[in-house]
């Protein structure tokens, strides 16, 4: 159990979730079809599956986000399974408790899986290393590091829309240094094999080592849109203007804001995404949010089935190590 | 789906309960007797009963008020749904999201029902508006425009002890102009068809249109409840006493608070209500909230019955349009 | 229902955990053995049991303890049970509502078990006098009067490592006299009929009436746990030290911490116990509290298994009387 956590078993199966990192293109594609079976079909309700019947799923957040908390909540309880919602914040860690001792805590309380969120990169990492060999751990977000579930429901609105990653331009717009959900993506649609992975940022919002990470760098939006089939658009953080990272929101909407006409330099089946909440008029019009090519609320709705097919792939597997 | 959102599908069948406002008498003594099946006997438990069995019912707070939101959440588990409270407070709007954004994502998460509270009058018409057609939304306070659960439980609690509405007086008395109650209260009355509905409040907590909703005005609270058969006392709002709408908590009891000797106005046999919490001393004393008259804790208990029987023609409907 | 409600009905089955005084020690044994078939056994998981099934469990928390209320949560959803957590300090009581006014609206809504924690001694005893006669009511820590369901985990800690009661010397260690633990850890300890249970304190830390509760007192770390088979470390509450009734953090460690070397002068299989969260460094060094004698984790786990074993009986018992 030393060094790096296993996200999945000696047959290659799904026990964490923790990073796009160290999957291979079969296994996304499995959690894909997986969530395939998941995805609700407009103008249908989902069904509540029995899949999870009997177990316990914590939410463990020690950052806020109601968001993301209830589309996990949501999800777990439509595989049946029983959700406790442990918001650190106000626990235990505010009377001066280690989070070695909260974590402690929390694995001897024997939930069947943790979903966390944590303002520290790797949290969830050092959570696994430390939870039961029957437990899995699933990462809702740590620090600027990974938000698996997101780049992989964002990986299943593309598929939805485009079939083949193969031959898709891919590009991934605004503040990539500090965003997980970029990083993942990027992680995720190298994997899956996809033509050109472009990040299109200011200069003062790219990582160091962004050369590195496998993606054609742009500093103008309209040369980093041109000819592509997919735009992400990422979430301004607006405290980045407080930092002096970013002059004031007009004037970055000015720059870098997605508008109608901006979007003509891409192809015109090109789809627009955003992880939400939307800041309007400040990263994209409302004409574009809530235009043809946008597909931002399908995103939430596969989010669901994306989170269901996690949480059961990861489940599903352990019952089968215990022979249960 | 544009205007107003329709209550009733076309055959008359509950499917949103927004307002008492356009239902028939028929359709609210439906309610009521729904709720009779429900209504818990003194000394004999509740029981689970498994008609939401498999649908999820989404809380959603865009106001705090935990007493309103567990009385929801109990009648949903009654009827063995799941429920998922999203307190929007803490959530996405406060990262600067539209509200016309968080509903969207709302709907992207397909639940089955939203039991909506929100600070603005129309929030929940404008959220049934925006809804996935198989989706219900109740109602649970909205600004100053509607209390619909909140009126049928005062509805169901007269007609449990007064039988028939027909030959009735009722005082509604206190701050008529900020009451979502009230309003809703003097709707209900008049379609069930009371003989008198007053309303007994100093001319500064009158709403302009009071004349027009259908009430004989008092300003006087003696006179007011002579010989009614039911008093609905209002809960005073202690930040209209900031206002200066209002004197002091003293000033306001010695001509608006409802007394033992005060009540011998009424008919001997007439009964009281208040939607709590109960500010004791200011607009009613302990001897007549405690009193053999007082029927303030039966509300809270029909509450419950009321609200599964709200809930389950909302969801009974809904099923039997998909034909599932 | 006049004066102190009784914990167990008249066939001496338990109805209420309020306290631990005036149980039997029959009574507290039954107790452990109930919860020993709840354990979880190391490397398997907990399992899901219907004993509960169609039971509502309401956390009636006036004081924030996310660390207890989970516990509870998790053991009620253990036992199927449906949980609502009502938080109070957000709710009713701000607007100005009386603590009696709020515990009728909540007997109104009928649930079958009430888990109450609260800042004030009494609470939870004068809820159970207040409740309907179906309705079971758990103390989850009252005031500096009663933590029964830690103590009862306490001693089921004890009962798994050292088998037998009676020929043990157990030292509590630490703020005594604001702990609702200890008091309840030293009935617990003389019911089940242990050789000498000592407290192990400053003076100023010591409540006035130490002497008639059936204890050895000792002003000294080493002396107190010379040859003791069980060390109970109680967690210090920092905002003493403000109060002036403690030095600082680093005086108290020099003179009250449990070091690795002090823990010599206890028997050598004395086992370490401390309820979390710890204050590493101030009452325990990390050495003693990771260390081969600690069981501090498993105290946790523990805790769900008595949980468990309390509100099966309680509501088992509950049935019984009705003949259901």
């Amino acid at each position: 159990m030393n060094g790096e956590p296993q996200q999945t078993d000696t047959q290659g199966k799904l026990r964490h979730f923790l990073s796009i990192e160290g999957f291979r293109r079969e296994q996304l594609v499995q959690i894909l079809d997986a969530a395939e079976s998941f995805a609700m079909l407009p103008g249908r309700q989902v069904k509540k599956v029995p899949l999870l019947r009997g177990k316990i799923i914590t939410n463990l957040f020690f950052e806020n986000s109601t968001r993301t908390r209830t589309t996990f909540e949501l999800a777990a309880k439509l595989l049946s399974a029983d959700v406790i919602n442990f918001n650190v914040n106000v626990s235990a860690t505010s009377k001066g408790e280690t989070l070695l001792d909260t974590l402690r805590n929390i694995e001897a309380m024997h939930s069947d899986m943790f979903v966390v969120r944590h303002h520290a990169s790797g949290a969830a990492h050092f959570i696994a290393q430390h939870v039961a060999p029957g437990v899995s751990v699933i990462n809702a977000g740590d620090g600027r590091h990974a938000h698996p579930t997101q780049a992989m429901l964002d990986m299943f609105t593309i598929r939805r829309h485009k079939g083949d990653f193969t031959p898709l331009r891919v590009a991934i717009v605004g503040d990539i240094q500090h965003s997980r959900v970029a990083r993942s993506q990027i992680m995720a649609l190298n994997i899956l094999g996809v033509s050109e992975v472009r990040v299109v940022a200011p200069r003062t919002l790219l990582p160091a080592d962004v050369r590195t990470l496998g993606v054609h760098v742009f500093h103008d939006l309209e040369q980093g849109i041109e000819d592509v089939d997919v735009i992400i658009m990422l979430r301004l953080q607006r405290e980045r203007m407080d930092n002096a990272l970013l002059p004031s929101a007009h004037e970055y909407f000015q720059l870098w804001g997605l508008t109608q006409e901006r979007l003509q330099r891409a192809r015109p089946d090109a789809i627009v995404m955003h992880p939400g909440p939307i800041n309007r008029g400040v990263e994209i019009t409302s004409e574009v949010a809530d235009g043809p090519q946008s597909v931002i609320l399908q995103q939430v709705s596969y989010g669901i089935a994306v989170r269901m097919a996690v949480m059961s792939m990861a489940m599903g597997n352990r019952s089968g190590d215990q022979g249960t």
